[in-house]
């Protein structure tokens, strides 16, 4: 199954973050603390302007990005969670390791 | 009875997702987990713009869709719950199987 | 008593929807899943834009509408109930029978 | 005294809508169910648009018109209330008797 | 001292309005009941439009005017209460007396 | 320590404002009845419009102003309590003494 | 790990402000007096006007700027927390020391 986002809209998947401790534990970083970074598996056409002109994505398809804890929607598709964001709703491009 | 939706509306019909287990017993997919596609039955002509032009619409009838859990606003017709939605309210199109 | 309604707005009468059972009794279908149709009495001369000028209104008088079921305003004009409408609160046209 | 309505304004007396019984007796409508109809006293010159043109209203003085329950602001002009609206809080224009 | 409003806002003197019982005793209003009138002390220059240009005020200096019993903020200067309005807030300039 | 305000913001020092009484004593306005003035300190360049020019301030550095009581954010710096407000939240520039 | 913040988005350090007594004893500002100051970690490129055009952010990487005690949001990059602003929450840039 393939999704095709309409407009300004993208599909991101959610990365895991884990935090490693000082004893070299890998530990799941904690819910209320996790800045939400996602991979971005597919993107729109872009935002229609008033004109009726389109404005590219800022954003690319295999891109990490950071956006708000509490942006966008989840659907589940094929059994898997994905987030449903706008380019508003994206703060930054995460880049480097 | 035919619906002719005005503008940038979409008339959809909610598919009915099933998720099949292991051992092949298929289970609807709880409401609360429940992704929202449906099939799109009727367009309009497309929004129209501040300046009174009509963007014609991205979203074609018969494609999948999916859209918002809490989008739009559900109708009877001829006995037959269908969906209304605008054409924002549509994430993506689902393509494929 | 005629009404002219102002620009965009719509003077719909509602149609009560009935379901007739297998039985062939006639209920009148429950309030709460009452798909909200009606048929326009009469149309005002369309919206107006920004730029002063008109848009010519997307539905005619006689025409069957669907509604959403809160949508417009409850007016009684020589004793029969009338909603006032807005064209933008008319999702489609319901055509044939 | 006289009253000039600013921009898209208007000045506007509630008519009593009295209903009469089969037998013949006058009744007040009931408040809840009362249809706001009221004659147009006076009138601003017109929205002011964006471009700073003027659009005239669409109403005119002594017409009578039908608007929501709650529309405008009651104030009170030599011991007489009147009702202050926009003009789009006017549903639509009643004519004939 | 003195008070330069500034674009579209105007600095009001609210009017005591008083009413004059049959036998001749004069009642200040009561305050549920009193319409909102007042007399304009100073103006500004005008609203500034969105593309920069400024629409001269519809009000003017000495000028009795009507108003919304809640509109506007209080201010008191010099040990007076005045009333800062917009010219939006403004319903009528009341004429005669 | 200097502030550059950005846009249309300006910083401002609030003016205690004091009541003589009949019998000479100085007393601090109660803070219910305050109206709030205070001495421009900074401004920015002007607001930026839609179409990306700078609308310069209608405030001037050294002015004193007018504005509600609840306007703007406070902020500390340098020990000191100032007020960031935006242009629009000046009702009026007082003059004179 | 490196962050690029898209069109008007910043991306701030938050400052510990501290204040030293009379005796010279250096305390934390309390919470909640403590103004928002920061230093800027990276910008966007500026915000998409509605014609589509950029506008250059106002305020430079490196700069300490001024904002409201609840502007933004925060996020964790590589255990560390930072904020994420647009240019329209920042007051003023701060200068000199």
């Amino acid at each position: 199954m393939n999704l095709r986002p309409l407009h300004d809209r993208l599909v991101v998947e959610r990365l895991d973050i884990e935090t490693k401790t000082a004893s070299g534990i890998v530990l799941p970083e904690a819910a209320a603390e996790k800045p939400d970074q996602g991979k971005v598996l597919a993107i729109g056409n872009g935002k229609i302007l008033e004109d009726g002109k389109v404005r590219p994505m800022a954003v690319q398809v295999g891109e990490r990005v950071l956006f708000g804890k509490y942006a966008g929607q989840v659907v589940k598709v094929d059994g898997k969670e994905l987030l449903i964001l706008r380019e508003e709703d994206i703060f930054a491009i995460v880049e480097g390791k």
